[in-house]
């Protein structure tokens, strides 16, 4: 083992814990919060909640929610002008990923000149970031405590992955009660998301004694809990359960990066604006497939935790019980193993080939996957029309 | 559960990360560091080394090593006035836990009024503390990533636990090179303490998912390594291991807290000047059997990660194998199971029994303990003269 780098922001978790916002913003010396959401977060109530904590703290704020699922360099450039035109000095992202990396983006942007597109890549920032509190409302993304942004180059539809310590907020408040107003859909898919965090951090290449014991935990917690998660909004303990899943999760990918299920989703994600926890569930078994044999002892690791009786099987046959718990996971939360309606020409399944392979998650991949790989593993998911 | 809190420094971790203690300091603003270290660790060079990392980023330094094992807290006043003396805005510790805890307090004076009796307790720290850099040199202690700092009180002969998130280190440089200077007595002794930690944390009622990986990680490697790594200095795969069963340990009581062999072992060490690590060592094993009852499902999975097999069992006799696995690993370790040498009077055991339970550790053991239980335990390690 080289030398390794591990670093989480600091974490407040718990019921209730959203009404830590307003003094957490204070501790770091905020004076107007720029609040980022999504449309779907406001209608819960949780951006008003967040907002009237922030008043009780004599805090200042602006709320801005122009953002889509995926978002979008032009998006980004627009917050970041109502960010200066305001006055505001930090961030508070509250929603989902995509309004989790937006406010990453913007508070980049807040302190560093250009357009986001100059930071695509790993360490490209240069001035310290305003203060940064992020609150997750689903269980998925993991981005309240990442060093990643992820922001879809609108001209090229590639997502460009912006990597960098910077990135890592200043402090997560996870509430659990935030995922009592998600639907069935979004939970299931986001619970993959984070299964899939959980998973290619575990096999990755960088893996470490401290990322795995966050992926192994993560698994377990989600092996046990998405499905009644998935079945109830209003399952208490199911919901603490996941939310602490993803968090786990984040950490152990924030610290050992990702693999080849978010190299290509990544691709499709930005290319036809699909829903980034779905797209991995459909990935995921396939890759699984296509990677066990870089890392049977990690898969046989991977079943035990899923609860998988692996006692007195050969180290292939456990290892292959990995594949199995998830395909079980993903069909009983009524997620297809295909596109269903996605139908794509030769060369734009080459142009996502071609493109995937140079995504930075590939490299920790635990094993070599060339652009035919992808382009066979990508007609097995979608139509290819000639 | 409620809401809990969990932080940690940036961590670097890995042979030759010594390496980047110049880089960490530059990185964080510093100009003129003080660097606090302990004879024994000049002695091994580490700190040669170290410095030598510093003048290659042209940074400025002033070295101090007037310490001695518990520190004190006349050594810290003394400490404070050469820092100011010096112009110094940083703070490197490089040693064990005695020089870490040191270099903390140090720091803690270094922007805040008074002496370091003022600060005793939980969150009494005022201004934030100049930039922490750590290196531990011994596989143990924790205090690179903890929020705590142990410093004897001279006059009344107590250790005064100062407990503040602002304690923790910016960066926490872990070299397990470091290690392999360090004789057969001294990695056993600070291997039971690291192994104390992780079993404290993991039964602590402060305990949650979020630990509880860490602890029971520590407790697995400590199981394999501290043999082989007491055995022989040059084992490099065995140093790596306690390395990093260290950090795991220091990670989780940091955010879990510890119990009742640190509260009673603060005492016995600050009234006695005893070296931690051993006497932890020696009252673990009656302090699990004290707590049992509080927590046995948790002794069933320590004794698991031990690598006990506990298939079949009861859960008494399950979680009791956790303490003869404890027992066997004191044994090995060539460690009494009680102080040879050491008489007390009945009135002195009365002081440090009723010491013990008003310590902040006691807060978190999982069984309530009175001065009385205290009393009994101690008449079982030492010799009581009437
Ligand atoms: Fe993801
Ligand atoms: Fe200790």
């Amino acid at each position: 083992m080289g030398i390794t780098k591990f670093m989480t922001p600091e974490i407040i978790f718990g019921f209730h814990s959203l009404g830590q916002v307003g003094e957490s913003m204070l501790r770091l010396g905020a004076k107007k919060i720029f609040v980022v959401s999504d449309p779907g977060v406001v209608d819960a109530a949780w951006v008003e909640k967040a907002i009237g904590y922030l008043k009780q703290s004599n805090l200042d704020y602006h709320l801005w929610t122009n953002i889509t699922p995926n978002p979008k360099d032009v998006e980004i450039d627009a917050g970041v002008r109502e960010y200066a035109e305001n006055g505001c000095d930090a961030v508070l992202g509250i929603g989902g990923g995509s309004a989790m990396d937006a406010a990453k983006a913007i508070a980049l942007l807040g302190t560093n000149e250009g357009t986001i597109h100059q930071y695509e890549g790993i360490d490209r920032v240069i001035h310290p970031l305003p203060p940064m509190v992020m609150v997750p409302t689903t269980a998925g993304s993991g981005a309240e405590v990442s060093q990643f942004s992820i922001i879809v180059d609108s001209k090229r539809k590639v997502k460009m992955a912006i990597t960098s310590k910077s990135l890592i907020p200043d402090i997560a408040i996870i509430d659990p009660h935030t995922l009592m107003t998600k639907d069935t859909r979004l939970t299931a898919n986001t619970g993959m998301d984070a299964l899939t965090h959980a998973i290619e951090s575990c096999i990755s290449l960088a893996a470490t004694s401290l990322t795995e014991v966050h992926s192994l935990e993560a698994i377990r917690l989600i092996a046990k809990y998405l499905r009644p998660s998935a079945a109830s909004r209003y399952n208490r303990k199911a919901k603490e359960a996941m939310a602490m899943a993803s968090l786990h999760a984040g950490i152990a990918f924030s610290n050992a990066i990702l693999g080849a299920v978010h190299a290509i989703s990544h691709q499709l994600g930005g290319y036809l604006d699909l829903p980034h926890g779905e797209v991995n569930a459909i990935l995921l078994p396939h890759v699984l497939e296509f990677n066990m044999i870089a890392a049977p002892e990690k898969y046989r690791k991977i079943a035990a935790t899923f609860g998988e009786n692996t006692s007195g099987l050969s180290l292939t046959d456990a290892a292959f019980l990995a594949v199995k718990a998830v395909k079980d996971l993903v069909r009983d939360l009524d997620i297809p193993d295909s596109f269903p309606d996605l139908v794509l020409q030769k060369k734009q399944i080459d142009f996502l080939s071609n493109n995937a392979v140079q995504d930075a998650c590939m490299v920790t991949n635990p094993r070599d996957m060339s652009a035919k790989d992808v382009n066979m593993l990508l007609q097995k998911v979608l139509r290819c029309e000639h």
